[in-house]
């Protein structure tokens, strides 16, 4: 169960209406996902959270699926259920193989080891790493 | 300060010094960063850790690149200072512009924030994103 | 499933009996909800953690409501769907309106985002800030 | 050492200078914080961070005070140095005295233990916390 | 429900299998947890992971029920639900009593509280600790 | 630096003189460590958070080097500096050896490996796991 109710369609307001429309014209599809129907109890929170997620997650320097593996990443560290599963779909609606995703999943792994292990032994960061 | 000591090269047991050797032959330097150096005072846990990351960073299905920027992802969201600074590093040296850099980071904390408010809201995971 | 067995009022211990009589008593109400009756495993445990809860969440230089988030806050950021879920609906039976509700998701929302921001790049902190 | 440069008034391009203005407007100070300095490297990134921070924090429901507490408690449980620092010194221009101060470690502390106790005993969620 | 498919003993490749009889003779059970099905998506990742686990967790220096305690209170501060169940489970088959898993609750309760106080105040590390 | 001043024996009020007695007597030492002069801000918060820590840490069903171990995994998890130094340290006044370090480490890293492995996989508990 969520925290709050999840906005229907039918209980939108108008400017929940304008961004459940964007967000349908965006995707091609008519499927809103749970995130965005809990977001919709506080309509600002909602556009400025879509408007923000839109520019941010188009084709830019890095290309969308790399956004989403990204997105996945730090989803995986902070432990969200919802988010994993959301990114993890996308990711594969824009073409993650199984390959693919078994690498990040290494990735991901590896990292999470060698994260605990420099925390650990506080181990002073390299004059080399400089910016 | 570190919780242990970091091992010099003087130091080094031959058990760690093939080690460190294979770390400067794989990556065509001298030089050994402290990660290494630390946990050189287990030579199994270093000769474990560097074998599975050599094993898991190199190119496969993704590119090194983006490997880099995953593992980055992870070390943000888990706040490991050290991590974050020789995988930005490791990153521009496999190619990463400042204008990627920049993308990431939007990414990132885009992520952080939408991973707060689904677990904020606790919102149901769509059956839609069943794999 | 919970890792340990929820005590109910007929398999509860004396010392056990004492707490949950004055987790009624202070709360006004029957109900003992399932943290406490987890706790319950442990008299001990239970008695120093409801003693410490009582003494800190009541009135003092800020009052209840005001707690509550913050104690929201720490439990999203943690990812505990329990706290999450308990402390929202603590913050509604002490006036938490939806606007306010709102609000405090956006707070939330942009700390993970700059949080996350501020790690992966390292900012130094300012003198400015010193205490 | 941060993962990138801080730009200085002198190497700020005109949508960076555009940004601190308001920065310095909004706050009535000349001073401009490390963070910002180093958003700037990404013009856009620091105009959407800054103009949704402005947004977000300013009197609504909840004063500006209770906002700095909840984005304190989340940058704690965050392990954010940077952002622990800055915050707490933001609350404290707002008004936080010593006293509330040390409330609300004694919440924040509180929260982060029975968070923790509340993931090891995996307690279920009561019914009674529906929305 | 997974982000990936469980991979049953039918389904279950050359490589997989052997990975799946390991499990089997060291532990002395016919009995495959999910988690080792999931992995099995990725063979690669599946024997990798299990032999290092194998490696990592037997008799050494501490003794396998001590492992599994510092397990699970990494699990816990992850807040990895799956993790802790199992090894709690696991500490349980080992010979953890009910008294001993309160007092380990009792620790990492009072860990993740002054980790949080720690944090919030920025304690500067004490000279005295120099490994 | 920290956010608060650190308490001096000279400006320690009676009631934070008589905790720092407590300190010294039961560690036998004259050492007070900067977390506590950093608690000592608020008299309150330091006498409960000392007075829990003598109860949970001293000798019960579990030694206290397992619970400084245990100490240790969390803080590490929770990327807490401090808290990592003054703990291994204290680990190490109560007999914890380079060997038995070297194995905390890898127990550590290969949790935090696997938390993430089965965070990002979601995979379900399995019914054998039940208390």
């Amino acid at each position: 169960m969520a925290t709050v109710g999840l906005v229907s369609d039918a209980a939108a307001s108008a400017e929940v209406r304008r961004v459940f429309d964007d967000i349908r014209a965006t995707r091609g599809t008519d499927f809103i996902n749970n995130f965005w129907r809990a977001l919709a109890n506080d309509p600002a929170l909602l556009a400025a959270t879509w408007g923000r997620l839109k520019a941010v997650m188009g084709q830019g320097e890095l290309d969308p699926l790399t956004k989403e593996m990204i997105y996945i990443a730090v989803s995986v560290a902070n432990g969200c259920e919802y988010c994993v599963h959301s990114h993890t779909a996308a990711a594969r609606g824009k073409g993650m193989t199984a390959a693919m995703h078994g690498e990040m999943m290494a990735v991901i792994g590896m990292a999470a080891q060698t994260n605990s292990l420099a925390t650990a032994l506080q181990v002073p960061v390299d004059d080399a790493f400089s910016a």
